[in-house]
């Protein structure tokens, strides 16, 4: 798994304190910018202290992801306010293996031995497959969940809160919790306030809201 | 694959032309519902007819779909202006294999056989993760594009518009196509104002968004 | 103040427990809708008490809302998942004086005097703006936030929880959180399982976002 | 009406064509970004020829809006795909008229002179709640559409190619269409490739979706 932040703003955390500074305020909106870095950082502090994330919406992020399995992906496009780019396997060819092994397999030489020798069974038939020039559309039918993609996600500030909330989470799938970790270690460097409190319900609320009381972050 | 709908307001054209009257209308809300039924038929046609597609947002149809592969949900679930509920291939045991074969492989036998015979081993290999204790959620990696999976989908009328726009094209997936068309056979005996100019554009607008001037259905 | 359910499926839980259920089982679709009532009614509750609410998206509810002011529809449509569709100034013309008096103003006997006044002087105004010839889009510049209009609204029911949880808040304005408590005594006899929990999170959830100590619902 | 472009990235058409490049390619993404600036420029101008615009959501513009007024911003957040923060009429205190004149008023002397009288009765009784101790959340009622007020907007581009297809649409009302082409402006100064074909759909596309005959602009 590869995780980069492709783009953001400059300064990520300037247009939610502007717009929050805007809400409440006569400024005119000319003179918004000159607002001293100082304010806009106590205006933001205190806005999302109160839950106010409607602001934050104001500041995307875009990453690209690479060797992930088709699993990860099919998951993560669930969230709907966001935007993705992903690699077709209807245009792709995709001849080499490539993908994902579950640490549960990765562990245990056998059951790993095993898992690449399946692997490479599939290969080999989606390989025959596109020589026997059925499309790549098709072929791709035999490839596994565990089929290495790259996507671009781009996700406003406030969808992320979310997408960790729910993703960083113990009992959230061992892939994309990863990916999830890995997403919120990259914008925390460059977006302290904004993502001082992100994280799943128990660490950030002190409150799950599965109630799974066998967890070992449960909430004393 | 199989397509049912199972749900949608009982007259699914009733709101959409409740919303087009309130718009430019001085009724009483309370009076709205007095509305003549050739009255509101004709409103809904005319509004349609000017591309106001807005007030169809206000009725919903529910589907729900069996036997179709992971990819095309894959696809599928990009919609973002919908609800899915999906059967999950973290918590359902899927140890009898079930999987959906192309067109172009089931048309030629040796092909279909070599297929039949790697989707074999992998569910070999599947249920020897499962016996071995791999979590479900882990033991799924091996599984195809090609597995069966069961999927509702809620979407509104102009949503689905969008959905027929983009799918019934002869250049979609043609599983994902197959679905559209499934789909669209089945809310247009319900909802005939609604959904008769639904389909690709060069159908309805006489128009291709993509310039293939070597498609068949490229308007003359 | 006019509130009306005027949409909603005939029984409106059970496609969010179908849901829940697809989910989480292998009966096949065609199966599914055999399910008990009993067993539907069990899994939808099981599922909001863990907090899973993508399921009641599934089921949608539209109200006919009239009388109130655009003040409180400026607010309503910043609600972006749901539909809407509302009486435009634009094409009707609003001869009669129609407005909303704030309780603040109403129940002072020379202020309710004086604003009566200036909405009679705005009537005035816009009449003969009207009478000039002057075209309706534009006469309504002079027309108050007070004026009543009308709105046809649809919202799936996740998003009525997130309404309710934001708009039920005492701290929410006095008209919009009116019209909130209407719409949640609605829907709250149709779908009792659905709606239990609805309300601001001090009720809900024993926690306040605004950490609003001084509010008298603040959680002890 | 004053608009400001406050936020978009460095480069804003480099995601949307690292995006169309992922799709299509086998290229890590780790080199991805070093693809050249002619390539990337090829491959947007040729995905977007295709009609192929879900790549152009990877990169969002932020607008400050000001001396616009209340009856414009009403329209403009029915735009759903979009985030807003709106100076609030709730906390802010607006004891200083200020207020929009449409031009079919203002070039008619006596018109306006009535139209600014009416203003000025609106706002002394505004003030005289204000006095009054009646919250500015209630005062409110009486101050009309033509109230001015600041607003941030931030759209992604496909999100604004639909907003400039209705809004810079001669059938528009004349507020946010002037508003629409500005914002138009804006972005195509920096953006060439992304709006190139930007605007109603009479002049990009040749059709009047509306069949509005007697339209100057109507396609020949």
């Amino acid at each position: 798994m590869d995780v980069r932040l492709i783009g953001m703003m400059p300064e990520p955390e300037k247009l939610p304190a502007l717009a929050a500074k805007l809400t409440h305020s006569k400024t005119a909106p000319k003179d918004l910018e000159d607002s001293s870095p100082e304010e806009l950082r106590a205006i933001l502090t205190h806005v999302l202290n109160l839950g106010h994330t409607s602001v934050i919406e104001h500041t995307c992020f875009t990453f690209v992801i690479s060797d992930v399995s088709r699993s990860l992906t099919h998951q993560l496009v669930r969230h709907r306010i966001a935007s993705y780019a992903q690699q077709s396997q209807r245009y792709v060819n995709l001849h080499e293996p490539c993908y994902v092994v579950p640490p549960t397999i990765n562990r245990n030489e056998s059951l790993k031995k095993a898992y690449e020798k399946t692997m490479q069974t599939i290969w080999n038939e989606y390989n025959k497959l596109i020589e026997m020039e059925i499309p790549a559309e098709d072929a791709r039918y035999v490839l596994p969940n565990a089929t290495c993609t790259n996507i671009i996600v781009t996700m406003n500030a406030r969808s992320l809160l979310n997408f960790f909330e729910l993703r960083c989470c113990l009992h959230a799938q061992w892939e994309i919790r990863m990916l999830a970790n890995k997403m919120l270690n990259l914008v925390k460097k460059k977006a302290s306030i904004l993502f001082k409190d992100a994280g799943p319900s128990c660490k950030t609320k002190g409150y799950c809201p599965e109630q799974k009381k066998d967890c070992k972050w449960y909430p004393k």
